[in-house]
């Protein structure tokens, strides 16, 4: 049996809108690329996503997320996973005693989108 | 006369690093891009950066950044200008009385595709 974990907030995806080389934001757009922006702000936060999204199949349990070069603590590296499941980056899906962990594709591809073409 | 604006650090390009969805990212290679990514973690960072990255003539005067719809004061929009400087994603160079800024698009690049070939 698996469970979605819930998404706790729902910020707008990274496709919003046009790359920053060609269009100025407003206030309405930039909120919520900067919460996924300050996700990515992070060494550990982003190696975490690193290590999903390269992981083969597409997805990765966090008991491969744990321990190892990491250095921090299985509390730790769950707050950090918590914080880019909020921003829209990663989803989360419960398997019997684990978790499972996808990069949110749309997502990562329209934050690149906004900074490309320069 | 004109005069570089000092660069007061200098992370490693975001070209450092394949696409993560190639390969996960090393401690090495994850400082700098966090220390990028966390300076556009926020809403009037990202939008000024985006005004600076969408300028005709590929730059901007600090005269066209200030006042406006951003309704923060000059100081704080100095102190915003200070870390994308720091974070090696803009530089600024003095002519007169005024600081023009300019997008280092490479390191724009290198930060979009890091985030691209999901």
């Amino acid at each position: 049996m698996s469970k979605q974990l819930p998404v706790l907030e729902s910020p707008t995806a990274g496709s919003c809108c046009a790359p920053i080389a060609e269009e100025a934001l407003d206030a309405v757009q930039a909120a919520p690329l900067a919460q996924q922006f300050k996700a990515l702000g992070d060494p550990i936060r982003l190696r975490l996503l690193s290590r999903i999204t390269a992981a083969p199949g597409g997805e990765i349990c966090v008991c491969d997320l744990t321990g190892g070069d990491f250095q921090v603590t299985p509390p730790t590296i769950s707050h950090h996973l918590k914080i880019l499941r909020e921003a829209g980056l990663i989803t989360g899906e419960r398997r019997g005693t684990w978790v499972y962990y996808r990069p949110v594709t749309d997502v990562l591809k329209g934050l690149s989108g906004i900074l490309a073409g320069q």
